[in-house]
């Protein structure tokens, strides 16, 4: 775990990883049981509510294999945590053991928990979610290098978190405008100023993220910004509202957001944005079915890698 | 576990339990472990972080003793998720007894988990934190009566929680206006049109929550809403624009909501609100000292039942 040894800011590690791997993307570990290699699910329980552990192990075995099918292309991985919670403990286990795996082969580990509350609950969350527990009886338990965030309770919210990234080299991305059609509803309603939601928010962001113990070497700040690929024509505007802020890109691929879509959410440089995709890579194996699964998870790994260093050149 | 096997509507039975004890009234679990009572800390680890299990074991019989506690007073009780996520997996497992050992004594539960996503995930979070989830290996894991979700990803985000609640008698509350101060850097800005963002989300979910699944028979959406008693000015406005919402009122106690301030999220037949207050109730021990935690606790949630009895009344 070089990562948690080093007190390196996050966001120069992140942007150093996306050189490195060639290409800022991210796959996101979302495992649905029913959708797994039928060579894995051949070993596990018929019906995955009679046994948790035996489908945890089944799931265990399936993001270990996929993370070594994508470490070769990509610096980064998005493991989600309501894939793990809803079987329970025995979920969280398999959740905390992927995210040490996922590190262990050098690569960056983005928690999508979403969590958010207040005071002590918000520093509590920070200390289960985020940073790099230690008990002793539960072996190495290091917690991912970012954590997303959720925004509605405003900026006291997000300092328990930003204490415990800033004392630990890790980061944060906090929702800004989300790549689900109901999310206008919230986000896109226009205030008084002219400004839409998600710019008041994008703002007071920018602000708090902009505090120097918050501002890596390369001027990138570990608060970065969740920016969902569907809505291009809010990330340009985002974009300039938030010169400091890493944008987390999810909705590429399977909803619907496309490689010109994302284009809006990169600094002039090719910098400033990482583009998630979830399920086109990780079931990759369904179309065409194939039963080497974890080859057709690297193809596709290979291919999103490809597409977005193709946009930035 | 009579609840469960029920399948009445989540807003009857909360108003029926609210009737039944006297007062519409509600205790936070938010166990801290170095706040627990001298003689439970006596037997556990001097130093928490050590040893994960031993801490989980000490907040359960905390916990236990709790409920017992304030089960003659109270007809609920709201388990704080990052308080025990913070103990990772094992810390998920007595989250979980915490909520059924409520239940088996005939309290309602709702779990302060704030979760909130889109699509598939949202579903996961629907089946993990809120369904009365079983795996045959895990034992009876009866899921909390209803759950706090967060509205920032807007109505479609909520979809996946309202199918489980309305299939299983479950309840829901959605962050509108919360207790802390940074809220009104988001929940408080002015729209175009005049309404506060705050106002916004209680229009829409109170569109979503009048459909005809969602209203039980006393009038009430199953989909209600967090109003922090801190805000009594904003409190009154919500009341109106939401008139099927029952209000889950937090920030009474030791967050400075008083008494009076609570009137306004009533409506005028002394129904439509349940008021919380967590470390007043909770750690009730400590001023004045005294050994007898279990009897402070009783004390301190007859004296909250009694308070807001007579702002009632």
């Amino acid at each position: 775990m070089t990562s948690h040894s080093s007190p390196a800011h996050f966001a120069d590690r992140l942007l150093a990883a996306c050189q490195h791997k060639g290409a800022p993307v991210c796959v996101g570990l979302d495992p649905v049981y029913e959708r797994l290699p039928a060579s894995l699910r051949s070993a596990g329980p018929a019906n995955p509510a009679t046994d948790a552990q035996a489908a945890c192990a089944i799931i265990a075995q399936f993001c270990f294999g996929v993370l070594k099918a994508v470490a070769p292309y990509v610096p980064a991985v998005k493991p989600q945590s309501a894939c793990f919670e809803r079987y329970l403990w025995p979920g969280l286990e398999v959740y905390h053991r992927v995210v040490r795996q996922a590190r262990e082969l050098g690569l960056l580990v983005i928690g999508d928990a979403k969590r958010g509350d207040i005071g002590i609950s918000a520093e509590h969350y920070a200390a289960g979610c985020l940073a790099d527990t230690r008990f002793a009886d539960l072996g190495q338990t290091p917690g991912p290098d970012a954590l997303t965030v959720n925004s509605y309770l405003g900026p006291d919210s997000l300092q328990p978190f930003l204490n415990v990234a800033a004392a630990q080299g890790k980061g944060l991305f906090a929702l800004v405008r989300t790549s689900n059609p109901g999310s206008d509803a919230l986000q896109s309603l226009s205030l008084s100023d002219g400004r839409s939601v998600a710019d008041a928010v994008a703002q007071w962001l920018a602000q708090v993220g902009s505090a120097p113990n918050c501002v890596g070497a390369k001027g990138y700040s570990l608060l970065g910004a969740v920016v969902g690929a569907t809505k291009p024509q809010d990330a340009a505007r985002l974009r300039q509202l938030m010169p400091q802020q890493i944008f987390l890109v999810p909705g590429f691929g399977a909803q619907g957001g496309k490689a010109d879509d994302v284009k809006a959410c990169f600094k002039k440089d090719g910098q400033g944005a990482i583009i998630t995709a979830s399920r086109s890579v990780l079931f990759a194996y369904e179309k065409p079915a194939t039963s080497d699964w974890q080859g057709a998870i690297a193809k596709a790994a290979a291919d999103l890698k490809g597409q977005i260093a193709a946009i930035l050149n």
